[in-house]
């Protein structure tokens, strides 16, 4: 069991470049470059980093790794906003980019398989072409692997759904080195437990997921954004929810307070008014398009948005909603050399006012900057709160802050984390909302499936 | 490790009377009703009648039965089609059918919160007055837990998915008598292992589901069906999947072969051209609707479909799909005396007509009265299969053609059972379709959350 920080000796390296043709490196700046993501955890390297081309020669490393009790932590993108690539005891960075191959496109069952490494703005790209795309987007150009180890979402998923929707089989390998197939081809599977979705979302530490057939959908005919600003947070927020209530099938319905907009402004030489904006997207036909943005009209009015302004030009549209992924970024080039602690709570829908105002109120009492956006149409919202990393005594202060928020939210029977994941920073919060029964169960599982802790430890669970 | 049939002893009897209050019976009448679902598999009677009230109750049953080594098998509706509530090795059938309670419905979250044994027809009743309803729609007026604990999905799951996509939360009762709470009252969730996700689907082996959170949707502001005829089965089947391409949201889209149409106008009084048949549902706005119908008749036009019959009328849209509803029934109706074995094959889309094509051509070869249906739109199709219960050697004839069906299924990269769930009869084509390793850690995760078998033991793996 892995207690301490593990580093690699010698002949543990070299036994490990004989499974991968020698792709293990422990160059200063790659261990730097695997040790960090977008998190404002601090970095932690990791003892080596092996580089894998397929799904055998993760089995040989992971067979070697439980043998000698090497933790294993998998790398794509490292865009995680909560640590989750961090090798927070040693061991070995498993990095799965130059998986990067997309094994086939089929136009006529909707789906694709791709490997881990595949990135989904690149997908998307070769998507394009045969009239199709992939529909879960959480902002960052992650990879396919990592979105699924973190069950990702995004701002499409009140229409598509999150990558629990849209992986629909999955190969992975188990701490043993056992590689598995889970789920079909199919769009329907009622075949025993349902191991794709136990392991989507497991955050890298019950196996490493080397190949994903997903399902991607038809381009739609027509897409158009619009905008429309509210004189407070709440109106824009219950607007949000009344549209959803209404069953108007919008594509995305996203939230930004004022300084969110300032900040995009900024970064995406964008000029949008500096007010609580919703940020809207319809897709369907040229009729249905038109209609839907009406109905949406039609009540944000009655929460006091102005200025419903239509873009229906696509390069238009996609700079806004470009700026709208940049969020997080823009917030960060705002403030240089600042990190962001994002918070991801999600509530039942009635009480996101109550949910975004609580915490607002909360923050706002603090010494610290923040702004507040979210995928508001899912009443999943994130504080974007900046700290200075040369300051670490900030961090546990923020975090005291998120815990009470937290706490909160779970009172109104919310979620720590409806996209981002538990990581190393919520284990305590994932205890708390689900209670200790069930997270003894998952604990069991975790046991069961990697009894020697080697896959991601100190992520998800203590063991 | 239970291995036989277990009967209760005297004194086992009366130790669970003072869990249930009395709630015990040997009933002879009581016990066969217990025994038998709407499969064609021989009944078997459990050795006692548990009927319990509450979460606590459970547990204190579930608790008792571990340590006598006494299988537990719960009891709803008993309208599976796989055999799931049959007591193979005897002990006690767990009837849920008191809990029977509609705890909230909460319309400005758009969920309810209910006990297992609560009907849909019955949620969909009281929703209604709310505005709401419950999507899952398999045709039996089966209970929500039953529903859950076999991932069932049905004729709407095109549109809004199946109980995986639509149980947002759990209260479940393991072997050991704890009770755990999965899930959140949110619509997105990313806490922890999928433990909702793993539970709904497990048929029973893994939990005693006592309380569900259910996602309800607003009732569209328009519903309208239309029938479409095809000149053979292919075209039918074609067109379906056309329709799932192009991307229209539709509602319902089902397939009837020529029996069945000449079963469901017998049983419900219909007068439908005997003819390959596809039965559309949209949902929308007026005008919305209207489009989808329009887009759906270029479609099916070009498949050869004829005669676009549209009904808008309330009446005889709920009289067309009760009656789709009643196909099995009709099936049934049709030939007094007889049962039905009905598969359930899911293919990726692209070869639905090839594989309806297939099981039509092995069934056709064979002694037994036989027709087709599904769900087309998701790719899944049942084989309805007329057998004799007084002639038990016809069960493993039709064991025989239909697993000569699954290997050409699974070939295509498809599945033995889109909804209905493995039960005790796809044991074997779950490992051919899964593979043993799948397998192998479904029947660990099994051995770890109930060690002594004693929840449903027969179902979904050999353990």
């Amino acid at each position: 069991m892995i207690k301490s920080r593990v580093d690699l000796t010698a002949i543990q390296l070299e036994a490990l470049k004989k499974l991968v043709d020698g792709r293990v490196s422990t160059n200063d700046s790659v261990l730097d470059q695997h040790g960090k993501d977008e998190s404002a955890i601090p970095p932690v390297k990791p003892s080596a980093v092996v580089t894998v081309h397929d799904a055998q020669e993760i089995s040989n490393v992971l067979k070697y790794c439980n043998q000698e009790g090497i933790p294993v932590v998998a790398f794509g993108a490292g865009s995680s906003l909560e640590g989750h690539v961090l090798p927070l005891f040693g061991g070995i960075s498993l990095d799965v980019t130059e998986m990067n191959k997309i094994i086939e496109i089929r136009p006529d069952d909707l789906l694709v398989r791709v490997q881990p490494g595949v990135h989904r703005v690149e997908l998307n790209e070769k998507l394009s072409a045969h009239g199709l795309f992939f529909s879960v987007d959480p902002g960052a150009n992650a990879t396919l692997g990592g979105m699924a180890a973190t069950g990702a979402a995004g701002t499409t998923t009140v229409r598509y759904g999150s990558m629990r929707e849209n992986v629909l089989a999955l190969t992975a390998v188990l701490a043993d080195g056992t590689i598995i197939k889970t789920g079909r081809e199919t769009r329907k599977l009622s075949a025993g437990y349902d191991l794709t979705r136990l392991l989507v979302g497991s955050e890298g530490t019950l196996a490493i997921i080397t190949e994903l057939t997903l399902r991607v959908y038809g381009i739609p005919e027509k897409m158009a954004a619009a905008i429309v600003r509210f004189p407070n947070l709440a109106d824009g927020v219950n607007a949000a929810t009344a549209i959803v209530r209404s069953g108007i099938a919008i594509a995305r319905c996203e939230f930004l307070d004022e300084k969110c907009i300032k900040n995009v402004n900024a970064h995406d030489g964008l000029n949008l008014q500096e007010k609580p904006t919703l940020f809207f997207e319809f897709h369907g036909s040229p009729q249905g398009v038109q209609e839907d943005a009406q109905s949406v009209k039609d009540i944000v009015g009655e929460f006091n948005g102005s200025d419903f302004e239509w873009t229906a030009d696509e390069s238009a549209r996609r700079k806004l909603w470009q700026a709208r992924h940049n969020a997080y970024w823009a917030g960060i080039a705002a403030n240089p050399g600042m990190r962001a602690v994002s918070t991801d709570a999600a509530v039942p829908l009635s009480k996101l006012s109550t949910a975004v105002t609580c915490a607002d109120q909360i923050l706002s009492k603090s010494k610290f900057s923040y702004s507040i956006l979210g995928h508001v149409a899912d009443a999943n919202f994130h504080c974007f709160i900046l700290t200075d990393p040369n300051n670490p005594s900030e961090l546990p202060e923020i975090r005291k802050l998120t815990h009470e928020i937290t706490q909160q939210i779970i009172e109104m029977g919310g979620t720590c984390t409806g996209e981002h994941g538990i990581g190393s920073g919520k284990i305590e919060a994932l205890i708390e909302e689900t209670g200790a029964p069930a997270v003894e169960i998952m604990r069991q599982i975790k046991k069961t499936l990697d009894p020697n802790n080697i896959l991601n430890p100190g992520k998800v669970l203590k063991i």
